[in-house]
């Protein structure tokens, strides 16, 4: 690209940059020069660095540039709702046309009855709100022993101080989570490492019994509700057995338990469909959250999305709905979301990821033929490569190899933005992906795993 | 105003209302026709509702429209941002020139050992996240009992599950906190209500004995912090006695207590400077939470600003930073915060409250000659006026009468926001009135508070 013209070098961003605290980073390994990549520029399914590398964004920003960079329509539906009205709070008694409009075109694409909406800044707090009104719903309902949680192993739901508790205990190693005993992990459904030589079926069964033995060890009458990624993101991108979900949400209906489906990352067209719990996977949540793929990155935005059984029980009379973040439903973030959920409507994006995504996802499963390949799992752009020492035994590579991170910098060299998760590379590109670029990153991939395959045999 | 042109009727931005939950507010009284405002265009000092009536903004959107509405700088920026970069995240290695310049600017800004920044898109999620910051540093220095809180009666921290377990116990009334046991709350310094007969000195040190008596009763070694706005907000604006903060922060050092101020709405102006700990209350923080101001709520933006002792050992070798919001630092929001602080530098906004603000000030306290007018409190643009059915007793008025409610309605018929609060109503204006305009709202309150004084005596 010829037009990128710097402002800063690389040099002065990092100086700069020397005050930011990264999220999920090793501080001490970014106080190194050349440790951190500055982005610079972002332009449909690429990104630009502080030297000018072109890179393709394999990790769509962060799971969230759905739609691509530098997409004129939300741009323009940004700055003209700044200049009509720049910010009002949706507090008290207030509100304002485009947290409106939002939340009527979010009611109308979430199943039949998920109609209310509590917007906020970031899946974290959608996943918080979710628990806090579900509490206040049981409070309501006179049962204030109702509260426990059920989540998962491999489960990722967010960084405030209650959804770390519902993520994976991985996560909290040398942090607190929130209200010890509040959460319990069920057994994570991930087949490649906990299914031994169970069937799919009895893999299911086995899942089914532990979320059983749990509510009947826990008291039903304790637990407010089974929260679950549709496919786990940050776990690994775990794709549950076939029925999964359906299940699991039947066993929760029979005990009078909330099932709240976490599409932080499945929602807007990711795996083919706007939302995945009913069109995927056959499910009716008593609460959808939502972020990411909502305005495609462009600005902070999530939504907390319930049904109108729920919604009915806190808006009765003699009680206040005693939550709020100030920029709940931020006028700038809901025209953003409108103009987002637009183009996706208008160009098909969803339809064509239901091709485009599985294109993808075949692309990257041959590379399943490779020696350090495990597995190759996911869903149509939400994938992840699980790299072995042994494909027969699926002995793992020990943590100094560090095989995810370099397959990452590998790729990164030949123009390939990756995101390595311990001994995992997860790609989440952006979804307007030619069939060209999509064959583009599976050479890539293989370029790149052949690299660091050689220098760890 | 004669240019507004709008797109939808209120009846339809009601309709479509419906779906929107709001926050704070009681849900089964927004259900009725017209208990809903629309806000549909700001300008300046400014709001527009969807009926074509002019208000002044008296609360600031939610005391964070500190430059005024409509500035064309701020909208500039984040406009040219996004065309530049709509998203990349300050994940892992990962920085955007945005994010590291305004984490230097802050770090420029905020009391000289505050020099490191972790980004998020709300005040609560900047709570949330000071006090998981502290729990990992404890754990750090082997320190695994050093978690509890100390808070006050009267805070307003927040809506995380963790942000409302610190903030008052009003709030959680119905709703439930996180962590029993975690949060112990202090007294409140709110001296009109809670002094007696007390000079101001011998009520701060009934004060100080509060906190001598928690950290004895808990043990300093049980104890992380102790968080304190430098003025009460939600509290119902409280200024506490002169030397208060100093004393506290004092007494929290010798017990290797960490102060954390929270900063969401006294910094960037409200109070005449940049920040308020050092400036106005000669405290040095260890923790500094901001939000509101720092962008004047055109983007969802907040920040933790730590302290070096605290960044040198959560950056130690040995651990990770294990915490992280998508949007932390976003690239809109983060220039919408470099623009909206040069509009401050500039203007010179900080130095004209000094005097304006005082203005300000004294136009609300010329109030207390009014009959059910107890006190006027606060400081520049934060303030709070109570209401008494009897000043010589301080007897409140029951709930019944609204009184704070029903002055606000008395007060937006007249052109005028305020917000209610029990029987306060509380003022938090942008920052760039004029002195015609102060005078006008002194006008406004005078005669809001009159008529509803006849109805109600």
């Amino acid at each position: 690209m010829t037009n990128f013209n710097p402002t800063l070098t690389t040099d002065e961003i990092l100086t700069k940059d020397a005050h930011l605290i990264q999220s999920f980073a090793n501080l001490d390994a970014l106080k190194q020069d050349s440790a951190r990549t500055a982005i610079v520029r972002g332009k449909g399914a690429y990104v630009y660095d502080s030297e000018g590398n072109e890179l393709i964004d394999g990790i769509g920003g962060l799971w969230c540039v759905n739609v691509g960079h530098g997409r004129q329509e939300i741009i323009d539906a940004v700055t003209a709702q700044l200049q009509q009205l720049d910010y009002y709070s949706t507090f008290y008694n207030f509100t304002h046309p485009a947290a409106a409009m939002l939340s009527e075109k979010i009611a109308s694409l979430a199943p039949g009855h998920l109609n209310s909406v509590y917007f906020s800044n970031s899946g974290s707090v959608a996943n918080d709100t979710a628990v806090r009104m579900l509490h206040h719903y049981n409070n309501r309902l006179g049962r204030p022993k109702k509260k426990k949680i059920l989540s998962r192993i491999g489960a990722y739901h967010g960084s405030t101080h209650l959804a770390m508790a519902m993520t994976t205990p991985l996560y909290s190693e040398g942090w607190d989570t929130a209200a010890e005993g509040l959460v319990h992990h069920l057994k994570c459904p991930n087949a490649y490492r906990e299914a031994g030589d169970m069937t799919e079926a009895e893999f299911l069964d086995f899942l089914l019994d532990d979320l059983r033995e749990a509510i009947e060890s826990l008291g039903a009458e304790n637990i407010a509700c089974f929260v679950a990624e549709p496919v786990m993101g940050a776990g690994g991108v775990i794709v549950p057995p076939e029925g999964y979900h359906k299940r699991m949400a039947d066993i929760c209906a029979q005990n009078e338990i909330k099932f709240v489906a976490d599409e932080v990352v499945t929602a807007f067209g990711r795996l083919g469909h706007m939302f995945a719990s009913e069109d995927v996977f056959g499910t009716q949540p008593d609460i959808i959250n939502t972020a990411k793929g909502l305005t495609s990155g462009y600005q902070p935005l999530a939504a907390t999305i319930v049904s109108d059984e729920i919604y009915d029980v806190i808006s009765r009379p003699g009680g206040m709905f005693l939550h709020g973040m100030t920029y709940s439903g931020h006028p700038a973030a809901a025209a953003a979301g409108l103009a987002n959920i637009g183009i996706m409507e208008s160009e098909g994006l969803p339809q064509q990821v239901q091709t485009t995504g599985k294109v993808f996802e075949n692309s990257l499963r041959a590379l399943e033929d490779m020696d350090i390949v495990g597995e190759v799992r996911g869903s149509h752009f939400m994938m992840g490569i699980e790299f072995v020492k042994d494909k027969e035994t699926k002995e793992v590579f020990s943590d100094e190899h560090q095989v995810g991170l370099r397959i990452a910098q590998a790729a990164q060299k030949r123009g390939l933005i990756a995101r390595p998760l311990g001994n995992i590379a997860i790609l989440s590109p952006t979804l307007i992906l030619t069939e060209e670029e999509i064959a583009r990153i599976g050479v890539i991939l293989r370029e790149s795993i052949a690299e660091v395959t050689r220098e760890v045999r």
